[in-house]
């Protein structure tokens, strides 16, 4: 079955959240902390990601964006910090952060080569504000804006890629997950969607990220350009 | 209160669908009623669109897309005509008419000078796979696709405009509604959104469209241009 659309994990797998949450946090917190460390702030906060959308993954609690969910962690991290008292303009600030990364550099020409032979949207956490942020900001050529808010649900809950699926009103098979994270691409294939990782080997620093899929998928690639030569684009 | 998004009517205000649908029955039926008059099929196939959606507002049905009220009424209409033996994989490229229509001339170059300065998405009637045709075919520049599917309901419920309202996380008043239909118009002031009129005179052949707003709106345009100007664009 040839695959007509590609849907995208974004956070890691295009766009550096690491770099762009630890340079706002420096931006933003360096004048009240010099010395702070923006990649451990970024990585402390994003450890709360996951616990975050927990309690809505098991219905516990209504839909929640994810700039709602990063203002409630962020007081954690800030209080973990010792920087509790920080101006709220300035916490409103830093959850913008979010909405300020910037892709990795080979995913704007990879889209591009794409476009011409496939549907293209993310399937991410992000909501449909933010996600237009993220495309704004880095010419990524959406043909719709897929993903949690649709499905008002969490990945790797298989609500979010069956509803992307449908909007495209096409069979999973049809459909390629796009990520930088196994754990996305088994809930994927779980619903029938073909896979491809991409290697983000640096995605939170050197050597954190994965370099090669710890699941069985379709294509594992080196980037997004790598990926569109796998699929003859 | 400054605009930052701008939604658009689709099916009259940026593409011409009877033209299109005209254009598509002749050449689908044209071999087997070469008399046929594309345009007056196209007005009485549209004549059962208001209708088709109504359960669906009325909540007597759960959401069913254009694609399938399409189908539905598209028997109808063959059957008034005496073509109710035309082979299903005509009737199936008939439903597609509705993917295969062209912008009126002044939309590519008119949205292309609105993209830098404000969010741009449908907020029609058309499901999000058909809007992707629809922006695929004309270069239409969308932030997003929001409208019905997105909703699960059909304008002018209120519930349409708001949930794009919603999506972009932005105030009503902030958002501004564009269509060539008083009614449309009409329906999104009542929530509190900023109208501008379209004057599409030949929607359905000469002289059949609106020239000129029957409601209260904040802008009256000639086409998208005209708005682009009168926004400052």
């Amino acid at each position: 079955m040839a695959i007509q659309a590609l849907i995208f994990d974004v956070f890691g797998t295009l766009l550096d959240w690491h770099g762009g949450v630890a340079r706002e946090a420096a931006r933003l917190l360096g004048p009240l902390r010099p010395d702070l460390d923006g990649g451990a702030f970024a990585r402390a906060w994003r450890d709360r990601y996951q616990p975050g959308m927990e309690p809505i993954r098991q219905g516990a609690r209504d839909f929640a964006d994810l700039d709602t969910l990063h203002a409630e962690s962020l007081e954690e991290v800030l209080a973990a910090e010792g920087l509790g008292s920080v101006a709220p303009e300035t916490k409103r600030e830093l959850v913008l952060a979010w909405h300020r990364l910037d892709a990795w550099p080979d995913v704007a020409e990879g889209l591009g080569r794409l476009k011409p032979r496939v549907l293209l949207a993310p399937c991410s956490n992000a909501h449909i504000r933010l996600a237009i942020a993220h495309a704004r900001r880095n010419g990524l050529p959406w043909d719709a804006i897929l993903g949690a808010e649709l499905a008002r649900d969490y990945k790797p809950k298989p609500a979010v890629y069956l509803r992307a699926v449908e909007a495209l009103r096409l069979a999973p098979g049809e459909v390629m997950m796009v990520a930088a994270h196994s754990s996305d691409l088994a809930a994927a294939a779980a619903c029938g969607l073909a896979t491809a990782h991409i290697a983000r080997p640096d995605e939170k620093g050197p050597g954190t990220g994965e370099t090669a899929p710890s699941v069985p998928v379709d294509i594992a690639a080196r980037d997004i350009g790598d990926l569109a030569r796998q699929l003859g684009c």
